[in-house]
């Protein structure tokens, strides 16, 4: 009964009509021949994929879940025949370079096909899900050997890849990681470089798609030290090591098991073990963590679109459902309403509440992720190298937010959705309460959503003194005075201009007390969090309410009418936006009572 | 790693030096010779039957599920050594009447041990949950036949029992149900009545313990119509159906199968078929939905218990991982710390945050609902009628905000308690998981948190013109008084001065409008429910200050320290309380736009 149609129109009108990424598109050399039509194909097919392939086994996937054993792991059935229909549709090549025989196309259009994978089936898109970031870093850091070898079979997907950082004892706190990466054949006294080979040794947990029957081989991004590094994160080294090494023989690197998790059961969560495996130093010994933050921008960009993701499955789920169960008449009967029985619960109020909180955040959600997605092109593609520096400060300071308020809004709205199906939601048939499980886990991984705020609040708004910070309030006030011209927007105008004050006082709060109260940013983080993507929720709602009023604006045919997205961003805005000032009010209260634990 | 150990020291003090229970005891006739003592005895038995017995088969369990056969269902291993010795140890009759072979102990203490219960082992926990109501359905509507038949089995637990009330097609609607009762042997023409023999037909599901391996028979009391019923709930009649009758024969009542659920998977969700099955009817023809409402307010306030256990099982598991796992230096380190390396999570403000917002919500739902309960046994013992009448008062409205907040906090604190394990709080291992999504069924079942809302809001609040509400108000308004004597707890007082107030104008608002507006108290109902529940959990956090602050009611030894009371009411009242802002200001909102869906 579940089912998932990615919702391409919708998509289309948001990234197109409101964001207008058509006219960045013709500003960045390689995406000039992109307009909206090629756009909407590429979409088609995708949803063609995601909604006919993959989303079909995704309820079997999460019943059947991974089997391993000594010779391997063993992925659900239908696993192998969707990864190399993705493979043979040339989906793992979207977005990389022409250069690295790439399709060159946009993230923006990644994070849509990636949206689209998650919704259909979040576990089978953990395996190649972290194939952009390895193509990333074997593109960045790699030596010409390890290029010549690994970059092809990744860009097309026929061989998969892993990031191999946590271990038992280093979760957050990566400077804690003890995996042994020693250079060879280095006789000659030579210190180990760029491309070296090396030794690895270690324990690795945690780790998505460790071992799989998708591929032949597995391409492992594996964290480490050098045998004289230093103590903490700045002493870690990356290490490439595959499964087969080039001559075929099998590499000294084993799956020693699977975890039993509460969701993404179809992906295999690996515990690996590195016995001297074979291997290649990847960029500058030391400075692994660097060499893999560089791709954090996308793939916490890509976590956030699963979020996403879960809210578009969440929503339209329960929409459907509500329209077909009836229960009850409701107090009040749309006009022209007939019969005597009970009404679709679609009807009565508390249920209208849960699908409208749920339409409005996933409206809201997709536009900030689509134009974070369109700041991430600019700063990869623009031109105007200060037009790069604004796009990526303005990525920068998005990302963080984006990662955690659209991941905890598609898990708890997805929870909150299961209300709508009542009994029926606790039984696996019904869908819902997989994406619950299988949602729970973007909270964590990749930085955990605790992270994300100390990093926003640390690294994004103090380190410069609020530079960034201003400059995105001052892009986003741009959506203020464009209200204020239409009556029927003033109340967004208003409401956006709040919360750009209160973000503004938060910031200003913060940046004089944190010299003299260091741990008041971290006890705000959360908040401060929270307060700013209310903020740039107001804005979304703002911008779909105003687009939603210029006629020659409309949506394209298929779609939603001017008037549902309008009912979208005025419960938005009347129902959900005051959430923020709980989250200013606590942010701003710096001698709350936080008590030793 | 996951473990239970009954709080024993916190709950006593809660019931008896917070709220007095010892006090109202002595003026209860049935419960004169209980003391604080006593109390403790039977809630320390209650926790080694909790921690020792069946919190160790709860997490097999989980993995187990239950089995279901042609000849019916196996539930997990353990479950059924675990029940035989919660028989033997005489809980099920614990607040039973002694004239039905009960310890006619109060509900309070009842409450208590479901409480302990429930953290331990919530799917096991659902096989002996309906007893009691079954016990109070069955003394209070049923024949003296039917009494002597099963009523005995009953309160000692040596027979099970169940509710059948959901049809496929009536889930909330339970005037849709179809299940045919049909007298039998009255062919001289005289009316059905209590204790009629009947024949019952039709098809139930969502029923819990509907068959299993743990008693030698099942009782069932299931909800139908007879044959001249007019429709709709005031149609619905009551009857009881043994799975074996009283001369042996197995009864043609049959489990077809049972669900797949995403939590409580050791309790048995049965679809159950009534063949022409055998049994009586119960109390008056068309009067089965009155019967089973009697045994409501016992029954919710038990879901409300679900949530408090929940709350603890998440929160000492949450305060034991945190102490024990190192990642990262704290900002700032408590006095005296010593060591150079990594410092506990607990220490990070992250962490605190969420560590004491599970402690405030613990303490604040555990106190309210002991009062709950407390008032609960005032209704049934209290020797005067209009003190029984007004503890009832309470009781009504007390007793859905306690189920639907209690339970939500339940399990979105649970949720948010597994970010303190990160990605360790996945693994089905560590248990936290385990508990997000057991515990997700009790916002659903026993009428679902909307339906509670608009249960408070349609017939406690508004049916009497605000009586009630007033009543409760004035006794919660003592505690202002109270507080304001103390300079330490001005604060608490203001505080909770604020909610009433709000309340108190909210109400007012609603009142006014219901008759030109009636769709609006069903769009606030869910924040009046929410709003209402803040005000409680002011009322609980100002008299836990206040209460800790009395040198000579210090904590029983053992328990926790004055200072850890004051730190956990102070943390309520500056982290969590602001949120009822959010509540009231929607809640009064009369324009706010909710579209059709």
């Amino acid at each position: 009964m579940w089912r998932y149609q990615a919702p391409v129109a919708d998509m289309l009108y948001l990234m197109a009509t409101v964001n207008g990424a058509p006219a960045s598109w013709s500003e960045c050399p390689g995406f000039e021949g992109l307009d909206a039509d090629t756009a909407r194909e590429v979409l088609e097919q995708a949803a063609r994929f995601a909604s006919e392939v993959l989303a079909p086994t995704n309820s079997p996937g999460d019943l059947a879940g991974c089997l391993w054993s000594e010779s391997g792991v063993t992925t659900p059935p239908g696993y192998r025949e969707a990864y190399q229909a993705f493979v043979e549709g040339g989906w793992p090549a979207l977005a990389c370079s022409p250069e690295a025989s790439g399709q060159g196309l946009p993230q923006l259009l990644n994070a849509a096909l990636f949206e689209m994978l998650v919704a259909a089936n979040h576990a089978w898109t953990m395996y190649p899900g972290l194939l952009h970031g390895a193509y990333e870093v074997i593109k960045g850091h790699g030596s010409d050997e390890v290029k010549g070898l690994y970059l092809e079979k990744v860009v097309s997907g026929e061989w998969l890849a892993t990031m191999n950082l946590t271990e038992p004892h280093a979760g957050s706190d990566l400077g804690l990681v003890r995996t042994r990466i020693e250079p060879v054949a280095l006789q000659d006294g030579s210190a180990p470089a760029n491309g070296t080979p090396v030794r690895v040794s270690g324990s690795k947990i945690f780790i998505s798609g460790g071992d799989h029957d998708l591929t032949d081989n597995i391409v492992h991004l594996v964290l480490g030290r050098l045998p004289d590094a230093p103590a903490g994160s700045k002493g870690l080294t990356l290490a490439i090591v595959p499964k087969f090494m080039p001559d075929g023989r099998r590499n000294t690197v084993h799956c020693d098991g699977i975890e039993k998790k509460m969701g993404i059961k179809g992906s295999a969560t690996c515990q690996m073990r590195f016995d001297q495996a074979e291997g290649w130093l990847i960029g500058k010994p030391h400075r692994g963590l660097a060499a893999m933050f560089l791709m954090m921008n996308s793939a916490r960009l890509h976590v956030a679109m699963q979020g996403v993701g879960h809210l578009e499955a969440a929503t339209q789920n329960a929409w459907a459902y509500a329209a077909d169960r009836l229960q009850m008449r409701a107090p009040r009967r749309p006009e022209g309403a007939t019969g005597h029985g009970p009404d679709p619960i679609a009807w009565h109020p508390a249920m209208r509440r849960i699908l409208y909180t749920l339409q409005s955040r996933t409206d809201a959600a997709r536009l900030i992720a689509y134009w974070t997605a369109q700041w991430l092109d600019e700063a990869e593609q623009h031109p105007d190298a200060d037009h790069r520096r604004a796009a990526a400060d303005h990525v920068a300071l998005l990302t963080p937010v984006a990662k955690a308020l659209f991941t905890d809004m598609g898990h708890r709205s997805a929870d909150e959705a299961l209300q709508v199906w009542g009994g029926y939601g606790f039984l696996h048939d019904y869908g819902i309460e997989q994406t619950v499980r299988d949602s729970r886990i973007a909270l964590i991984y990749e930085g955990t959503n605790e992270i994300q705020a100390i990093d926003l609040v640390q690294r994004k708004l103090l380190d410069d003194g609020g530079r960034r910070a201003e400059a995105l309030r001052s892009l986003l006030a741009q959506e203020v005075h464009a209200c204020r011209a239409h009556p029927e927007t003033c109340a967004f105008a208003d409401a956006l201009e709040q919360q750009l004050s209160e973000w503004s006082q938060t910031q200003a709060a913060l940046l004089t007390a944190a010299p003299s109260d260091p741990e008041w940013p971290l006890r705000a983080a959360d908040d401060v969090l929270m307060g700013i993507g209310h903020a740039l929720m107001a804005w979304a709602w703002a911008r779909l309410a105003r687009t939603a009023l210029v006629p020659q604006m409309a949506p394209p045919s298929g779609g939603r009418t001017p008037s549902q997205w309008l009912d979208s961003a005025r419960f938005g805005l009347e129902w959900l936006l005051p959430q923020a000032q709980v989250h200013w009010q606590r942010a701003r209260q710096q001698n709350a009572a936080l008590p030793w634990a």
